[in-house]
């Protein structure tokens, strides 16, 4: 694959505001578009509210339908990738398409608070809504408090919460669930220039996103990060013959990362350190219980959610503590190489 | 208090080479010595092996005695702190004193092994030991694998994974367990620099500490970091009249921290955010429910320890993002200034 | 609804030794038949290795397909059935087709073990396989040692591990997974004489069942009961206008159950309690309170099984404790006797 | 030793109103008085309020001192006990004091409210008292609504919640918790009746006991059983040059039983299991792994606790399925022999 980009595939979601009409799960859809390798995708995302809140005043439980959360773009089918592939889906560029996020308390849904799994007898905590305003030149959100005057700036960090395949088994997965397809890992590291890998399951690894968020904290821990709508230009490719990807890993300029999502938190933990232990292995030819060893002594361990219906936690290894590893041969650079020739041309 | 610091007190444990003669517990051993509020404590602490390990040959199972493992220097008796008030131990210093450290597998101890409490069938993994040479001057660690001929470089950044006082209800705690009352917390986060707040539960608080790591990942996954001694200097005050600390806190020059440590970890992760949520509220006269949203927003989440009796996760905020607030009555600055003026009579 | 049996369903599945012609899914598949209620299902399901394993020399790894593991009996589509009515399954007969029973290890699957989900790096147990001899007569099962000579008796005790519906949010679901669908639920207390009661997500209801089990121990700690294919007679009525079932229920002529499946283990605990709170609050008229304090004294928390990918917690009350409460509007008692008068025919 | 009972210390604490004057951890407190091993005890418990719950008006937070929980008889100091053995303690008979039993409610405390591990920002559920007739005649224990006229009836069966020694490792544990000392595990199964077997850490074992409950349902949801002072009769006996005990276990006529104390749930389930596969190998000279498949079939698996600092699981096995095995050198029947022998003289 050359760094040169060949074709652009603009792709926009069509409901035309119903959003029955759009995609809430990983497996069990149509495709909606194919690409192929190498090929630039230059297309866009809802928010997870599906676009219903504008105000401080749209509650959650008052203008979504719990069946139409966190709709996706896609899925996609990628041409020649087959079970056993590994998918990378590389980012190119995240971008807020509005000026205004949004953020909400869900009753009986977040880390702090009686849930529908961490069943409780007391009475829901308040359901809110936030407005952030988005500065793009600035790159600052604005937090403004409903219960006081106070406001505060954060850094704009936009990323997707959602990005994945088709289950295994047959299985069509809920978007609001994260597990060894993706789907809803919720890390803040899935940002642009960063390169996302996936262990493809089903023929043409029917790949979607979505989920935006111009910031999010590490652990999403009301629930709810600053959603927002997205333009993304993504990349993608199929690598072949190479160590299967059991569990989804990203990879940026200066890090490589694995990820584990299930409950309780500690086996989120276990999968995403595991699953490094491995790949230090495979890279750098260590013995395993040296890459065990080099592991527990070199790896961050930021935890992305503990509100979705598994939690995540990420592995990351900075790469100048690994000099002269090319993970994944190489296609992060390539990637990048073919997203930015492209977004020169806009 | 003033920022200059009034006399110093330069203290070794004592123990003639005899290991039963070292604390290993918070709680339940006598003071070791008394400390005043605005005192530099000059002092050292011995590894997590007492010393005992000195090559690869050396194996925990059979150079260590299960019921000597991790010795405390102290405990202290601080002269005025009365249970409810906050002791606030300042780290001015912590280096290595020796050039090596050494790591190990421990049978059935670590992340991604069954042990004690995670039981399984499994027969325990090979133990083995790794040495570190420490380069004080080029300030890193150099990791040597066992299985090859690979090393690696990797930062030092000394830290120590356990500090903490008496525990509350009479009970006394080994030093291998992390808690409400500090112990053996394990995250990289306690190193020089940084300000340390514990809840007082007895009086004179009884503050030990020691474990000292050159460097640790984050979630000390196979249970041992790279253990060294340390020479440490310690600045030390009471707080009074304050908002109790629950839990461990933490304050650095750029951020504040908060810490749970319990099992699930997503129960050590709901701690460390409740934690900090009623602490921005505190600080910044946010709401709760506000707090809950800017701190849902705005916090990080790193992984301290996965692998100790209990589990810890910290919780990161930024100072930058809450200008004009003085956590703790700005005790922090004015450790920090009595530990420099200290530190550059040496 | 009259306690006359009016119609038979006689159904096989029909696969012709093929199992990709099976259903390993609660969703995503197309009803088999259809099904009214009142009417009697006389049927069969094969074990969970779809009839593969034949002697202590099959092992799982060798003859079974990982994708077809737990093949199902139906979908079967229910006449009337409707989004938030309740299905009530009620097991008139369950008994072992054939006079094995065979039970395995399976690499890194399990309770005592690392699997998929609690990573770890150790090699796996050993894979074996065990043969039952299954007396229907004495209704017992005979365990034979594989590595010594020992032969111990156990009770005959016939159940399904496996019954459920069609999911919410379009999900389809693995039958190796139990949830708020039922499904690998794995609790002995699914014996015959046993009414199931279920949530409805999708007209139709489209119920599935399986995975028979000659008997198992509580959290079925290998990962594997006594499977064996089963002959079963089921009565299934779908009752409208009442509380919602969030989560599967069951109903014996001595007791009421609960059940919650999710990790960690305690907040499948927390699921079970919580509905058995509501539910004994909505059958008595205590308040939420009151219901709280009296199920604390009087429930039993019998585990079903803590090797799937969700795990599963019974709660279960004597219905002595409870005189003149009717469940359900008493559909328990109708089914079975709907179930008696067929079985007489026989 | 012979089944004739020898002496008969007759103890009762004696604190002369002060709740400070009484224990409240293992571990940590001086010996209350000299027991050897065939001796017979005859002695009593407070409930765990130290006697301050009077009636439906009487609020654990406003009577009760939160450091003066669950107070212990003892600790006795075993002659002859000596690390590594095995302290069994026979619970000949327990019975209740009083006429009244309570429970409670209490602020953050319980399985299915927001607590001090699992934090939330809910406000507190209601704070109430109930009150039990309990009926030593019937053996009943009558349960009576607050918030209507319900009352109910419920079998009198009753246990101690809390029995242990000293911990390993200098440890002092507050009787709240549970872990491998034994200590507030709340298991139903510690009736009258039961031996239960105890590793000894400590010179003298130092064993107490307490928390009477005139009744308790499995997980003790709410947290608080029916809370009683007891008449208890105890026998005690040391077992020397036998497999190690590492976590409490029990033998009643007609079943062995092994405890793990820890969380997450899973977690204590996993101790619990594995210690009764080792204990049926030992016993049966099966193969690990057979005895792994032997109890995976025929194990029961009920839960004690979820509400304490560490929640306890127990695993459960009928002696009938496994004739002619003799646990313990067949303490057991010599220790109910002997406390038969003394209960008929009084």
């Amino acid at each position: 694959m050359s760094t040169e980009f060949t074709t652009v595939l603009n792709y926009e979601m069509d409901h035309d505001g119903d959003p029955s009409r759009l995609v809430y799960t990983f497996g069990g859809a149509e495709p909606r578009a194919s690409i192929s390798p190498g090929q630039v995708l230059d297309t866009s995302s809802l928010d997870c509210f599906a676009g219903a809140i504008h105000s401080v005043d749209d509650l959650v439980s008052e203008v979504c339908d719990h069946r139409f959360l966190n709709p996706q773009t896609g899925p996609f089918y990628v041409e020649g990738a087959q079970p056993g592939d590994v998918l990378a889906v590389h980012f190119a560029s995240i971008e807020p398409r509005h000026t205004l996020g949004f953020s909400t308390t869900v009753p009986l849904f977040g880390a702090l608070t009686a849930n529908g799994f961490t069943q409780m007898l007391h009475a829901p905590l308040p359901e809110m809504t936030w407005v952030y305003r988005i500065d793009k030149e600035k790159r600052t959100v604005r937090y403004e408090a409903r219960e006081s005057d106070a406001t505060y700036e954060l850094p704009l960090d936009p990323m997707h919460g959602t990005v994945g395949v088709a289950p295994a088994l047959n299985e069509a997965r809920s978007a609001l669930t994260p597990g060894d397809w993706g789907g809803n890992m919720d890390t803040p590291e899935m940002r642009a220039g960063v390169t996302c890998y996936l262990g493809v399951n089903v023929e043409g690894a029917l790949f979607s996103f979505g989920d935006g968020h111009a910031r999010q904290g590490e652990g999403e821990t009301c629930g709810v990060a600053v959603e927002t709508a997205m333009d993304t230009v993504i990349v993608i490719d199929v690598i072949k013959n190479i160590e299967p990807v059991l569990w989804p890993r990203l990879e940026s300029d200066t890090a490589i990362f694995t990820t584990g999502s299930t409950k309780p938190l500690e086996d989120a933990f276990r999968i995403s350190q595991a699953q490094m232990v491995h790949w230090v292995a495979e890279l750098t030819g260590l013995s395993m219980m040296d890459s065990y060893q080099f592991v527990s002594q070199a790896v961050e361990a930021p935890i992305a959610n503990v509100v979705d219906t598994n939690y995540t936690v990420v592995a990351k290894l900075r790469k100048d503590y690994l000099p002269a590893v090319a993970p994944m041969n190489g296609v992060h650079a390539r990637l990048k190489a073919i997203g930015r020739a492209y977004l020169d041309t806009k």
